[in-house]
């Protein structure tokens, strides 16, 4: 097999060379069951309760693609260091970009994914957008499949934990200039994941200030994108300041609420008709097309209960409607922290008071309703079987 | 010395570990002088004419941070690819920046740095956003000096080429969680730079399309981080389709012209008012801070010919310009190209023609000034000797 490892101690040639206009469609070259996999001889301990995305597991799967040989066939082997040139555009322009889903394991001990096909398609669209090359879908799931199999002993058998699975898509193009890569790397690696945020509290505290934007009209906050992220740290530690947990993103003259951290947002709220409504930012180019999102959106749907929009929603409409106690509840919705309920926002020098959950709430049958879906306990044909 | 190495088959620890707060300075903690050397056994062949940024010299300078160690010496050691583990958020967060500047021989065969430490500096401003440690600037500087030094045969003696230093500084944090590095590695490449497009034309041509947006008001526009330039791509391939060699970066509903590529942009016309006048937009946050845009202000200025000034400019102020025939030039500058005089504007299906320069031109005459200063034709404090 001609593979070019990114792995270990193989270095990246250093050759000049003209790269070609890429093609439409380029392809995993192989299907998945020419993977090859190599075993870890020694597997690690698995630690009891770990932070988020500290501790990972024996394997990896990496996937090489150059411009002229195309697809290399898919690898899995022991978790190891990447031998990067220093020059790489993925270190230098952000070229760039990750999934993240989580593999469940049920009371019947079997193994379940979420969804994952969606995850697939928001990965091609965010290497669409990156200027990365196409890859199968169903190939790459095939392969993450292989790879959670082979170390499925990591799945924690706990209702409140899972193995978190971070596809990652890299630039390997050795050179400085401002251009599409002529060479990538698509890898996946697995790790331990127990609640996302270090707090006890219930309910998360958010800290909304219009002088940062996390993303804008025209740019790449649709995508999974690194810079996306990048860029909102130094606004994290700001809210960190006024005693938050997280950021809540607003945009535009009329203080938009777009998203919270690196989640998507949701007010349970009567709204200025009168209406109880359960709303949320529409994808409009600056929201992250959440699956956890798009779930909860089919889900309350099918309830009927309620109004579910997609909509614009102010903070002065917040703000009013907090006045008038017309917010029920507000909640952030993503793959790592799944449905997180929000206590208070700090906004222009104001700490805006939300109302908490009870059992009743849509947060609290959300969680549920998605839980029992992802452990098992509710059959779904939004379950993908490892 | 007790140095974690992030080259070559030295692997990173994945140890979970508790991250303090960061205290307002983190200096390199050694002073230069300590710096450790070790020279490539073999040198490598120099090629003749190369492709902007595709070779690199033989040696790197590489210096390591971590929160519980702070800086550790800095190291020149043979040109190698680097190891990093696969969780580090320079890879899925865009938590990394750099900068650019050249060293050019002069006819006297000395080498020369132009204005470093205004690089420095806004390296400095840029690792503050990106969340990543201060370091002293001037000891910094320091390495670099020692760094071109050992590889000084790879200045050529030409006066359309240089060596093109890259200072890179990217976080090693080995773990998934979106929060300040608690690790990360500065390190700093040589290559060689002849002329950074690949046209033979004088003049290049800008697509403007209002659907694309560089950066924005909130965001990193201002610093030279990653994320600024992989969501480029996109539109500058989209540029490419409509035969243009580069994207002019508008913003706002009144289309103003921000940036032309990785460039600064300057229209030198006669104003509204009559007045002859050198416009580049203003520091607003969303235009870098570039430093051959400051020296073009400073020279310019200094030259009391025209009114020089920093102030908005938009799409259709230039479209009425252009057909009352007060454009007299516009170019692009940055320290990859220099000066690059614009030919066309491919703007809302119109292809607007830019008068071209002659020898009398602004473009001409700053692209003197500043090359008899780089190459030490002229003594300037802003050079500064290797």
């Amino acid at each position: 097999m001609n593979r070019r490892s990114y792995c270990d101690d193989e270095h990246l040639k250093n050759e000049s060379q003209q790269i070609p206009a890429l093609k439409e469609v380029h392809l995993l070259s192989t299907q998945a069951v020419d993977l090859a996999v190599q075993l870890s001889p020694a597997l690690k301990t698995k630690p009891h309760v770990v932070d988020f995305g500290t501790v990972f597991t024996d394997h990896m799967l990496t996937v090489e693609w150059s411009v002229t040989e195309g697809w290399q066939a898919p690898f899995i082997r022991p978790f190891t260091n990447l031998s990067l040139h220093p020059a790489c555009s993925s270190l230098h322009y952000g070229i760039q970009l990750f999934e993240g889903f989580k593999v469940y394991r049920g009371d019947d001990s079997r193994l379940r994914l979420f969804r994952p096909m969606l995850n697939m398609s928001r990965m091609a669209d965010s290497a669409k957008r990156a200027c990365l090359p196409a890859f199968d879908q169903t190939e790459l799931l095939e392969c993450i499949r292989r790879l959670v199999e082979i170390d499925q002993d990591w799945v924690p058998q706990s209702d409140s934990a899972s193995l978190y699975i971070r596809p990652t898509f890299i630039s390997t193009e050795p050179s400085l200039g401002v251009k599409r890569p002529g060479r990538a790397l698509l890898y996946v690696i697995l790790c331990q994941a127990g609640s996302y945020f270090n707090s006890e509290a219930d309910a998360i505290s958010l800290w909304a200030d219009p002088k940062y934007t996390r993303a804008w009209k025209g740019g790449t906050g649709d995508c999974k994108m690194g810079g996306n992220y990048g860029c909102s740290l130094f606004a994290q530690y700001e809210a960190d300041d006024y005693g938050c947990q997280q950021v809540l993103w607003l945009y535009g003259q009329d203080h938009q609420i777009t998203e919270a951290g690196t989640m998507n947002i949701f007010l349970h709220w009567i709204n200025q008709d009168g209406e109880e409504e359960l709303a949320t930012p529409p994808l409009d180019g600056i929201i992250l097309p959440g699956i956890t999102r798009r779930s909860i959106l089919e889900l309350t749907r099918k309830w009927g209960e309620f109004k579910v929009t997609e909509r614009y929603l102010t903070m002065s409409q917040l703000c009013c409607a907090i006045k008038q106690q017309r917010v029920k509840e507000m909640f952030g919705s993503g793959t790592a922290c799944m449905i997180c309920p929000i206590g208070h926002i700090v906004y222009l020098g104001e700490n805006l008071h939300i109302p908490c959950r009870d059992k009743q709430s849509v947060t609290s049958r959300l969680t549920k309703e998605l839980t029992d879906i992802q452990y098992g306990r509710t059959p779904s044909d939004w379950t993908f079987m490892v």
